[in-house]
């Protein structure tokens, strides 16, 4: 046996025992005629102590130790004179008297502490010895605790898991997917799913009632910061449900997992804002809500203005900052830059001061009277003190770069604090969205999405009117969740790809099995997806998905440490009767 | 709301309520005044009545539905006249007041009844329709309690379940692998998982301490009845332990399975049989022990008892099947028939019967008196009325033919319940195997596995002798799990990859990183993985692993349903820089 307790069990209680640890060496203290090592495991420290006096080649042996070698003691547990109470077993230490040496270490290239010496490429390469340092493990931990605490929540409400199949069809629509070529089926091709959509689907139709799956789906994606090419999402589905009875089963799920994981108890109602109204006063589809400081539109108020500027713009808006009018111009002036940035796109900032001395200072003085500029601060509720920021431009450009002006007014006033959580369901998305490049129309949410009972004749007439029966789930202003009702009819379905311009050959070709599925009774239904990585990391309160994967890929898609992607050998594509080729450009 | 309760939840108790139900039309009975739908979900039945008295138009519209037809029915809960005492549901009904039409069916292409008339090729391809029926969606249900209770039994025992990536690197060594492209890194190519073993090794080096995780495996392999290009593993790894502690461990996790899924008290320890003994007396490394049968060796006892094919023989040895004296010419040929099939390989089957009148015929009665006959009765146990088969020939071949003839008398006498379980750990299985065609050793479990302590010196002077810290699980004569305790030091691991045949460079160029991890201070450790497929149907009684999962594949690799592999379009070749070639044989 290589332990009788873990590193991080022992107590005052267990004096006088006589125990066995194993562990690595996490520091040692010679501290002349005592050497002191601090034993490390999962579970925590455990000091132990060589008395040179009484054990002295043990003593030796402990002094000839290095940084992360893999020990076993034996010993017996004493009280410590000097007690650490940092720590659960600072009050105990190990008199050692016996001493295996399991494994020794080369000295790590990166120190294995909470904050690390070790820059982001070596920790990839040698993710195992980072995944030692604890707040990497403690990620991770978590990970396994969310996942563990969606399971008893939706298996109590009798949600089947159900794993559907890795090795399935390539489908055009949507992302570009990851093909496997198939040996045994010569010239044909398997595709990794992106999502496990038509599947669940016909799980419906199965009569399943109600499915889930923690499950990784797979997109060949140029990569972000936050994007993986494989990655893990909570899906569900659930028939006979309308969009209110999603809503609050996962709206439950979610408090499920706020109550056991962090210890805060939801018991407000999650506010549901539309797509429209988040657009308006948020200029975003996700708002981050845990601070108001809401759009208002002056628009047609400033359209007989007689200020070219705001008489000219299909919008005008703008945000008012608590208790920023002592802004000086610097920061103004890095707030213009801020909002000018390409990625952003307004072409200017307008500001307007009101003092606490009950003077107004704004940069349109030359346009506006001090009472239209206190009038117009009436609109904002500003008080004295407040700062109102104003963009003028083309009206869904200036949204959204509002949207992104108040985010950055909320960071700057430390209104997005980590530790405070404002989930929200936006709802009624657009069913469509029109792509100018393609001159066609996407599906916003993706094929299955049902439109609104009440749109439906619009469908026909202006497809881009039309409302979705589809939601997010919003948290911090990151969408953790989506889904929709789904089409559980093959002619509606049918309706549906002809808009989307396909032929009715490619959609039999791609679709078929499931339009024949609506045919032999399929029930109303529909689901929703949460990206389990993301809705990790929020928990986690840490920006990156990277950081809650065990062995997570870089930027080029690469595991950096096992040295993958990889050539294969030549033996290998023949046998799959593919080659390598040169495309010429 | 589409429904109040489900279809198997109403009781007498809800006498008189106004209940909203939402289901399939399983059956329709008109029987004139009256007409009765039996309505059916996932959770039950319930029996809808529609009074064509009272309510014509209504009944009229009931007799008009279709199977398979999906309604929603309002109406109040009565007591049933004709109490069906073989369902829950079977006190009440429904008396009808509105019925909605959710959906309409097509005649499905075979019925969704318990027993049903469409054969294997209908059902995968309307797997959708299979999967509706009771049996097929128990077995998914079963599968879902089973994965449940496994991870609820590990999180208690502190294991984490950590996600490895799906998107690896290739090694040729073991079964064949599937392959992807890599678009970004041209030229490049992962690999599918046929386990995690290399990252759930790095877990242990990371001080995960225990780890587990229910993972979907790939190989590329051509299949038979009970394999599967994907299929799912309970992958398991513990650090500082030695074998007694995951064999412990996993013999705990295995009762815990049975009795909260079977409510079967497993209260006794698992027998371990060493490999060797294994073989001996059941001629498989997996034995079925639900009836003993045990291989006698006479061989040495015939070495010199003047019958040629005896003597010749490098093993002469039988089974005593109890009461089977009777067996008439007929049977007997016929198992004669059984042992000489190619597959087994046997030249013929001696018999002996005990006679209950004490007399003795046997099919060697020219080369042994009654006596010699009588006395070699005895080494079997033979009483009065048994039958003892002796198969005499090549050790190897012997051993697995009579194991083989075993397991069909075993089958023949009812021996092979399976509502009986018999589990038991099959030890110290040999490190390596001999590859006569490539003239090396191949790994037996994997070249991960530790050789036995007391073993070490024999690598270098006799690789083949060496047995390992291996082991398997076996229940009813299937392997349900297999592990080992892992090589854990750098050189060791070399010399592993030496001896199976590896340069150091290619050593290097595959698993490089792990001998580099172990550098680091990899602590000892070891594990085990489950086939879930397997478990799950030993749980339900059925014989192929198809059963039990939702969307499986046929022998040829293809999900009939979608139609999956196909072919994707030039285009996504192009990007990906491969092409379709034909190879010359």
């Amino acid at each position: 046996m290589y332990r009788t307790h873990t590193c991080g069990e022992l107590r005052i209680e267990q004096i006088n025992q006589s125990v066995t640890l194993s562990g690595w060496v996490q520091k040692i203290r010679n501290l002349g005629g005592m050497t002191f090592v601090d034993l490390r495991d999962r579970y925590g420290i455990t000091q132990l102590v060589f008395n040179e006096e009484t054990h002295k080649d043990l003593c030796e042996q402990a002094n000839s130790l290095g940084r992360e070698f893999v020990i076993q003691v034996k010993g017996q547990v004493a009280e410590r004179s000097n007690k650490n109470t940092k720590i659960p077993t600072g009050e105990i230490e190990i008199l050692v008297d016996k001493l295996t040496i399991l494994n020794t270490s080369e000295l790590p290239p990166f120190t294995i502490e909470d904050e690390t010496d070790g820059g982001d490429e070596l920790r990839m390469k040698y993710r195992y010895l980072d995944l030692r340092r604890n707040p990497v493990r403690e990620n991770l931990v978590l990970r396994h605790k969310i996942g563990f605490e969606v399971r008893s929540f939706l298996d109590k409400l009798n949600f089947i898991e159900t794993e559907t199949p890795v090795l399935i069809k390539s489908t055009p629509e949507g992302a570009r997917d990851f093909i496997v070529p198939s040996r045994m089926n010569e010239g044909q091709f398997y595709a990794l799913p992106q999502s496990p959509q038509v599947f669940k689907q016909l799980l419906m139709v199965a009569g399943f009632d109600r499915y889930f799956q923690i499950v990784k789906c797979f997109r060949d994606e140029d990569l972000r910061a936050d994007r993986q090419p494989e990655f893990t999402q909570i899906d569900c589905e659930m028939a006979f449900v309308n969009q209110e009875d999603i809503l609050n089963t996962f709206e439950e799920m979610t408090k499920h997992l706020f109550k056991t994981i962090k210890g805060i108890d939801m018991t407000f109602d999650f506010p549901q804002l539309s797509y429209e109204d988040a657009m308006t006063y948020y200029g975003s589809d996700k708002p981050d809500i845990r601070f108001e400081m809401k759009f208002v539109d002056i628009t047609s108020d400033m359209s007989t203005s007689g200020f070219k500027v705001f008489e000219e713009a299909g919008y005008v808006g703008g945000i008012c900052a608590e208790g920023c009018a002592g802004y000086t111009r610097k920061q103004l002036d890095k707030l213009t830059d801020f909002v000018k940035k390409p990625q952003i796109g307004a072409n200017g900032l307008i500001y307007i001061k009101y003092n606490e001395d009950g003077t107004v200072k704004s940069s349109i003085d030359k346009f506006f009277s001090a009472d239209q500029l206190k009038s117009l601060g009436e609109k904002f509720n500003a008080k004295a003190g407040d700062l109102v920021l104003i963009l003028a431009g083309a009206r869904k450009k200036m949204l959204n770069a509002l949207g992104e002006l108040r985010l950055e007014m909320g960071s700057r006033l430390g209104l997005r604090d980590k530790n405070k959580f404002s989930p929200m369901w936006v709802v009624d998305f657009p069913l469509l969205e029109w792509d100018e490049d393609g001159q066609r129309f996407h599906a916003m949410h993706h094929p299955f999405t049902a439109p609104k009972q009440s749109d439906r004749e619009l469908l026909e007439t202006d497809p881009g009117k039309v409302r979705a029966n589809a939601y997010d789930l919003v948290i911090n202003g990151v969408e953790i969740g989506g889904g929709s009702i789904r089409i559980f009819n093959d002619e509606l379905q049918q309706q549906m790809f002809k808009i989307l311009g396909f032929t009715e050959e490619e959609a039999e070709n791609q679709f078929g099995f499931l339009m024949n599925a609506f045919k032999y009774g399929a029930p109303p239904h529909g689901g929703v997806a949460f990206g389990f990585d993301r809705l990790v990391s929020l928990f986690a309160g840490i920006d990156s998905i990277r950081d809650v994967i065990a062995f997570p890929k870089n930027n080029s898609g690469r595991d950096v440490m096992i040295d993958s992607p990889a050539q294969v050998s030549k033996d290998q594509l023949d046998e799959l009767k593919i080659a390598q080729i040169e495309i010429k450009k």
